[in-house]
């Protein structure tokens, strides 16, 4: 059986196949852009199944419903357009890691994706939770701060208000008076510059705190970080309460698969055609 | 087949079948005095399974781990002692509302317990959701204000350092100079005491942000409020951010079972034996 899985972003859709090749198209930033490619790429690779993970809410019918860095997207039935099984790309890279990465034979892998905004992923005994609506785990948008700084979504104090690429580059302006982006910010961090260090260990408070609420709630065996903003994991260790009253260590770890997480990931919630839960 | 479902408490052991009777045994403060009540309940029943649901973490191996109402209880392996299901309380009442109370029917249905603490308890698709090492769901102890109020954890900010009723006793004793336990505070606060009505809605701020973030991670169908605390549904679903960016409106209801929901929710598992998640 062929499967293809696919990952929908902003500017690129990535493909993957389980044992095969991967790569990614730029897209015009248009539905009809996003679609033609997917189209191309069905019509070269023959799949029997295709897996679709989209950067933002998808519902049980497999249409985008939010997504702020793919606002053209919104809308579409991804799922009655391609016969597809579409999610979220946060829980296919879940799937994924458990499949295939760092989360591999773990009884609840839950996978945190740290970028332009925090996802989140949840794979239970090796079922993606996806919730009774199909949009469960937004864990930027837990509030950590009541009344604290305002965030994208219009309310206050959540996670993605002091830890995002966003987040980070504002509390960099406002401690420098100078504007650097999110790369150019973690370049400096990394060398050691001062303002750089005290406004990422300061967001990274803030994510500790995120990630021990949802250690709280799901209890998984493993946390697994991906994406661009995932560095730095022996300082967050030390800030994480990761001992659950004494019972459990949770282990933490970066995330195996990379860039190509979500499209693999789909493919494998394509081929396997795991049960999704909360449905 | 015979159920027996009972539920230990600080100073109850409550029982209860499933179509039959239920009660309560006040039992002395000692793990022998538990074990020699559940003993005698299992001789006079003699049921073909037991389910026991116990106030505080249990881990996979039925163990009692952490359990500050019944500190006499930890270290003691109930699964072993009985040969039966053993869970948290509030899993099992979680379980109890999705099959004969107000869950029932739904694909994921989280209750949140209000009382001397915060439980919390998750059933997934049919499916109690215990976590990878059975500790799952500790709403209780998610931050909702770093560097707030202390909590009986040893951290800051909890949700239980804010809406528990030693806070709400706490925060009355504060305002007014006066001490009062939580059943009067709530009578003055019903009543329409200014204080009490005062201190209560400051705390319900903070439990809607609390099971707001659970909303946020879990996109449940409905949020089930039981325990002695869960008054005010209506004050608190003004409050709360129940529409999901938009793609669903989460229902807020009171638990139906009352004070029989742990034992008949363990007497359910045990009948049943669903396979726990996580595991």
């Amino acid at each position: 059986m062929r499967t293809l899985g696919l990952d929908i972003g902003g500017t690129f859709v990535k493909w993957a196949e389980i044992e095969g090749e991967r790569g990614k198209i730029r897209t015009n930033r248009s539905a009809e852009g996003v679609i033609s490619v997917i189209r191309g790429l069905i019509e070269e690779k023959k799949p029997d199944r295709v897996g679709i993970a989209v950067a933002g809410l998808v519902d049980l019918e497999g249409r985008v419903r939010h997504s702020p860095n793919l606002r053209w997207m919104e809308g579409i039935n991804l799922r009655d357009e391609f016969d597809a099984v579409v999610l979220n790309d946060a829980t296919a890279a879940a799937y994924g890691e458990y499949r295939a990465g760092a989360g591999r034979g773990r009884k609840v892998v839950l996978t945190v994706t740290l970028g332009t905004g925090i996802g989140g992923g949840l794979v239970i005994s090796g079922m993606p939770f996806v919730g009774a609506s199909g949009v469960a785990l937004e864990p930027g948008h837990m509030i950590i701060n009541p009344n604290g700084k305002p965030c994208n979504c219009g309310r206050r104090g959540c996670l993605e208000a002091y830890f995002s690429s966003y987040a980070i580059e504002r509390d960099y302006f406002e401690l420098k008076g100078e504007k650097a982006g999110i790369e150019e910010i973690t370049k400096r961090y990394r060398a050691g510059e001062r303002e750089a260090v005290e406004v990422i260990r300061a967001a990274t408070k803030y994510l500790s705190i995120g990630i021990s609420n949802l250690i709280m709630i799901v209890n998984p065996d493993i946390v697994v970080l991906a994406g661009g903003l995932a560095f730095d994991i022996p300082d967050l260790e030390d800030l994480l309460n990761l001992d659950l009253f004494g019972i459990q260590r949770t282990e933490i770890r970066k995330a195996e698969l990379g860039e190509y997480s979500g499209a693999l990931g789909a493919a494998f919630i394509a081929s396997d055609n795991p049960r999704l839960l909360g449905t």
